[in-house]
């Protein structure tokens, strides 16, 4: 694959500075366009050691204004990056619309130094083609403008680059043990890059390989292929605004919901025994993952006052807060809006060896999202499987992941927001939203039988708790947890 | 200090639930109102091993609504943390306006483990002591309410608790080693704890210490203490809105930017030549500062049109986009607003052995928020202190603080302005803010007279640059940076 690119080309130096003066103007206005349009552009940069990265990402920036871009190196991951699945840093450092970010190397380590040192098993990095695929494709569905560069010199050249370097006092640092090891490694490596761009060009996110022994011709190369990904971005049509509409959808049979048995219930003497032991068992739980290293995600979601409060309270009651996060989902802020939508999801995934609690979720797309129109129809209707992409991801990585849908029918949802209008102390819980979002409760409906459906996997189950009666939604909740904790240990 | 303290009190079970439910109801209730107000509130919980901090956090979260509030577990440092001053990581987490950050352990953990283990020099746990005053006081006067509990148990409760927790097979895991040997260093930490508690108590930052034999007295200080603190700040009446009217100064005599000689100038081909010996220096020394650990600072403030961005340019060239970062800095977005304002800038300081470079920076408290009235007349006032004593802070850790003023003159400016408005790929570097900001030079240069004036320390001088001839203002700055860094290495 790469022995087909033709290492000779060449510019002369008058040539070059006439088209670059061109090119340069060309990509500051680009990049002032794609601001106005709300665009976000990745640009990534692979190639071999000593190829010219270094070089070529600073003539890049030095022609963008600083105001719009990031530049990030890719170091050996950290103590926080370690205990995460290898493409949180990334979404984490995905650009928010309107600004650039660049990579200097990037997620692809995973499929050359990862894989050609034996940091990791052959299972992960050839599942990683697919998890980087389905990482880049969440992203240009969302808009972003993806470019990915692999700067090739020969292993000729790079020999001498390296002779060159090392020839000279100033310069002799710039060599290290690890180039010149890899630089014996070429075959190895080459064998993995084939593949990387074997796997991972597509047609949302494809590779451009820059033949870099000529910089000026490198350069050029570099500048136009970044200018022709962007402008046809600022040509497509706006995205349709928001339908702000009843979304009609197909029936999908007889509802789940309807099935439930909301008569479940506990008797207090009961309760308080089993709900102590289960505290007790979680309690020891925690200490197990946190010793093991296994990150624990619970998500709960429900009706208005299906008591998801009082039920996380009850699980939260026998931790230790050093090992546990409550993160409540709220509508999104600023910086989260400027994101694609799991994004603030993503920053939030809990540490190996900790446990994050969701009060409401990423499934607030699929449901209020989609119900308030919110979003759009291609929106929400995408976002069943990138949801469980994500989940699987954190599968893979090792992650125990526990759903809950607490279920309370219409008359149990009435009878406690007519209580809490009548109580002092619970009155701030309750608000004209949740009388509008009750005469929806069709379409919630609806929207929820679609997401137990579409969203249930053997990765990440959702368990329905009815709930009804909140003692027994709370030790059923609790039970649930110490099993999936107990069966992973 | 301590010994005066009563281990004895305790505290009926009945008496304890009748007081714990009319506290826990207020506890929420002022949360609530403390995220209207939007007050941030800051509880840090220090105290001996098995004191029941872990406990204690957990009853008091349990009582507040999990929307509002963040526990912030202290371990040893990451990777990140280590790199950059020891508050930064705390500054990074301190609330946003209406949120609770509760604190397990904290920057105390420098002047007792990091004392006690000699992890750290005389020096610097001494020098903590006003680095931790300066900290909780700007946040103070930015409002944040600062509740310390220390839980206090005297030697031998320790050692009895140690002992029951070791006997059951179920907690073993509870106690390691270093809580043991902790244990015996007993009288080692009485003196730290009580050199804390001497030197850090303050009006704005008051320390609570909770005698912790009796859980249930414990518990029930703890809240009223958090309780007593939040109240008066509900009560204490807003704070004045922006003054948008004009500031009237005291005249500092004359004005040093009329003494600058802005004649200054330099030939191309002399500028040529420096410019490019500079360069490598600066590349070279980028490596060096790299080896050495060293964070690099540099601030880039000036007029409109001074140059800036093209004059950062000419720095970044030499340099490896590896090891520096332009932060371009503009008006705060939601989150940074929500912070106190030097939030963002301890965000992005540089890591050691990197180098930052801010386009405009936290000088903005000081010239363009003062001109206009975006923030109070105390607020600006106080800023020259809060800056000098962060600026010392990065100082102290070994940051390198270089800070560029870019003078051109009147004239100038306004030429510069209509040659932008002619030229069409320059067109976009021109608004109507520039020309308002024009209309009110002599107040911003009696900003900027007193800026200078007010925040000219030895560990971070001004240096004008003469910016009037481009060329001879880029020398300036690079041989500035080339000096600067060659006095530290």
């Amino acid at each position: 694959m790469l022995e087909t690119i033709d290492l000779s080309q060449k510019l002369g130096k008058p040539q070059y500075k006439r088209i670059m003066k061109d090119l340069t103007l060309r990509a500051a206005e680009l990049q002032r366009k794609a601001r106005e349009a709300k665009i976000p552009v990745m640009i990534v940069f692979e190639g071999w050691d000593a190829a010219g990265k270094g070089t070529m990402i600073n003539r890049c920036i030095l022609a963008l204004d600083p105001r719009g871009f990031n530049v990030n190196p890719t170091n050996a991951p950290n103590d926080d990056e370690r205990h995460r699945p290898f493409l949180w840093r990334f979404w984490t450092k995905s650009p928010e619309k309107g600004r650039i970010a660049i990579f200097d190397r990037s997620w692809y380590g995973r499929v050359l130094v990862e894989r050609v040192d034996k940091l990791i098993d052959k299972d992960d990095w050839r599942r990683a083609y697919d998890e980087i695929n389905q990482f880049e494709r969440q992203l240009a569905d969302d808009g972003t403008v993806i470019v990915k560069f692999f700067l090739h010199i020969s292993k000729a050249e790079q020999k001498k680059r390296f002779k060159n370097l090392l020839g000279e006092k100033s310069t002799r640092w710039k060599v290290t043990k690890d180039d010149l090891k890899r630089h014996k490694q070429y075959e190895k490596y080459r064998k993995a890059i084939e593949g990387m761009l074997e796997k991972t060009s597509t047609s949302w996110a494809p590779w451009t390989v820059i033949p870099s022994h000529d910089r000026r011709f490198a350069t050029v190369k570099v500048f136009s292929t970044i200018i022709e990904a962007i402008e046809p971005a600022l040509d497509r049509p706006a995205a349709k605004s928001p339908a702000h509409k009843r979304v009609i959808l197909p029936k999908m049979g007889k509802s789940f919901l309807d099935k439930i048995d909301t008569s479940l219930s506990l008797e207090r003497k009961q309760y308080d025994k089993l709900i102590d032991s289960c505290q007790k068992r979680v309690n020891r739980l925690e200490y197990e993952i946190f010793l093991r290293r296994i990150p624990v995600v619970i998500v709960y979601e429900g009706w208005d006052a299906a008591g998801k409060g009082g039920n996380i309270r009850r699980l939260t009651q026998g931790l230790d807060p050093r090992g546990y996060e409550v993160s409540p989902i709220a509508a999104p802020n600023d910086v989260e809006k400027a994101h694609h939508y799991l994004w603030r999801f993503w920053v939030k995934m809990p540490k190996a060896g900790h446990i994050t609690i969701f009060d409401r979720s990423w499934y607030g797309r699929v449901l209020v999202e989609r119900v308030e129109g919110f979003c759009r129809d291609d929106e929400w209707k995408r976002a069943y499987r990138e949801i469980n992409e994500m989940e699987e991801q954190w599968n893979n990585f090792g992650a125990v992941i526990v759903k809950f849908w607490l279920h309370i029918d219409a008359e149990e949802q009435l009878r406690r927001f007519k209580d809490r209008q009548k109580t002092a102390y619970k009155k701030w819980k309750i608000t004209d939203e949740d009388w509008r979002n009750r005469e929806k409760w069709d379409q919630y409906k609806e929207a929820v039988d679609e997401m137990l459906f579409r969203t249930s996997t053997s990765y990440a189950p959702w368990t329905v708790v009815e709930a009804n009666c909140k003692l027994y939604a709370r030790v059923k909740a609790l039970k649930t947890v110490v099993e999936r904790l107990e069966e992973r240990l």
